[in-house]
């Protein structure tokens, strides 16, 4: 099968359990928005919330987030004429697609999920008679789901941190296992797509910013709340006047994330020269309000709009489902659950 | 949640895999359709064809099966006003229920599935080294797919064998755990019933009759191959003349699940007068022969007519799914997922 247009597919999942943090936009978002706008790219980006519901069951917490993900990517430009902005709950083919996949998916696969693995280790440590214990059905196949996502569409390339190659490989066992027991080039094999200079910012505390760390600065707070951040944001106890090391300094790395090559230059001079933490924080908290003010309304705005963020996301997913519904009806035929006539 | 209607919903599933037979048909197809003219009961009957794809990857034999197990039970005297004939595939809700059961159920719980069980005690007989060896989520999956046929139509009772009482307990414990995380009534509990005097028919060469052991007599063959297979019978060697014991004999046993009690007596009767073999074969072969023309007539002319099995299941799906999506929304809403308006 050869995919519908000539463009690379890029397929991108985006889990909707968190709000938006400056650590997400510099290594996720900003990239993703330029990638989107490439013509020679087909981009498609989901709200991964089928996924979200294996780590959270509070859904006003699901729901929030969906709602505030969605916003933040449309207030920070995606080209949702280009790209096909979705919510994964709206292509009720995926879950079709994980259920045939499932019946070639070796359970064996899933045994060696590091996911999975680590959670039953964790179990072993703590001394638990049940290796198994608080894991559930969803945890344990989500890789299947996730392979769904991806052979749906024909992605080609699917960007990842490390720790998903394997699951980029899993989906391309369960596509390859697929074409050869039914007898055709149903499936795409996709490539996992690793960006080493993906740029990993540091949280309030100095460690990877993350939500599971509680350090985050969200994208969109209020510009007297990011100041409050701002000036949380861990540092040394060296007096102004003092040489500071920027190239150890949480601060200097956030700035530099957003400034220009030739602004962090700047600043790295300040450094050598002294300036004095309040000072440095008040310059940075300045550059991110004013970089981030205008989005920011754009952000507000939309999110007192839902309707406008629902109608969006429900093109996207108009556009997703005229791939994938004559896709499925295809898969239905290949297995046998075609309609009679 | 009350139920939609005062009427007990009922609930059974029809895996598509084989051609249906004589056991079938006094086992399950005779009682369930009469059960479907109970005006106290709803019925849902729908073919498992989501579950076919677990133990059978030729799509031929799939389809074909599909077709004659509806035309089947249509020929018999199904009444499609009454009851709900869908066919699983046809129900998009299914799969998505499926995956949402996924999250709130304990892997563990599938670990102790019998049919798992099973399958890993045959590995660890045959001294494989993975002891999931040959296993696919879809197997190790497939309670709570199960789980989700019957949550989906707030089934109150599922006609089931020995053997699958514990998927029902599986269910109720996905139910009871999904209204407990998201705060409300929103599954029904199902109660498996096992109806003790179900009548198991032996096959051809005395074991009871089944598709694996290859000694089944198909329901609707011709006339001729219906003669053929009723002499292949096993008997022993008594002659004519000679008093039979007809309650260790397997034609006996065929007649009778057919035949009225006056008949059944009179058969009796017959064996103790010693009646041949090969007369009391020619008589239950005109018996059954007798039986089955009509339906016989009416399952052939369906299968020359799929468009109207077709549309006979679309107007069971349409019912099933007047149900399963107000449903699912509420449930999308529930769980974090629904519309943003």
């Amino acid at each position: 099968m050869t995919a519908p247009s000539d463009k690379t597919r890029v397929l991108t999942g985006i889990t909707t359990t968190g709000t938006p943090h400056l650590g997400n936009y510099v290594g996720a978002i900003k990239p993703a928005i330029a990638a989107s706008q490439d013509p020679s790219v087909q981009s498609y980006y989901f709200l991964a919330d089928l996924h979200a519901l294996i780590k959270c069951q509070d859904p006003k917490r699901v729901e929030a987030s969906r709602l505030e993900i969605a916003a933040t990517w449309l207030a920070l430009g995606l080209d949702t004429d280009n790209a096909i902005f979705y919510r994964q709950s709206d292509i009720p083919e995926i879950p079709e697609l994980t259920w045939m996949l499932s019946c070639v998916c070796a359970k064996g696969l899933m045994n060696r999920a590091h996911a999975y693995k680590a959670a039953v280790a964790e179990n072993e440590e703590a001394g638990n008679q049940d290796p198994d214990k608080g894991i559930s059905m969803g945890l344990f196949g989500y890789p299947v789901l996730m392979a769904a996502d991806i052979l749906m569409f024909h992605a080609q390339r699917v960007p990842v941190g490390r720790d998903q190659i394997q699951h980029i490989e899993m989906a391309r066992d369960m596509a390859g296992r697929f074409n050869h027991l039914y007898k055709g080039q149903y499936f795409t094999q996709p490539e996992a797509v690793v960006d080493e200079r993906v740029q990993v910012l540091n949280g309030l505390d100095g460690r990877k910013m993350s939500k599971s760390y509680e350090n985050t600065i969200p994208l969109f707070v209020s510009e007297k709340k990011l100041l409050k951040l701002v000036r949380k944001i861990k540092t040394n106890s060296l007096e102004p006047g003092e040489p500071k090391d920027p190239d150890t300094c949480t601060l200097f790395q956030i700035y530099s994330a957003f400034a220009t090559t030739e602004e962090t230059a700047a600043m790295r001079t300040e450094y050598a020269n002294g300036i004095g933490w309040g000072e440095a924080k008040n310059r940075v908290f300045e550059y991110l309000n004013a970089h981030l003010r205008e989005p920011r309304e754009r952000y507000q705005a939309l999110l007192e709009d839902p309707g406008h963020i629902e109608a969006v996301l429900r093109q996207g997913a108009d556009r997703a489902r005229a791939e994938a519904a004559p896709f499925m009806d295809r898969l239905r035929h290949a297995v046998g659950l075609g309609r009679f006539v």
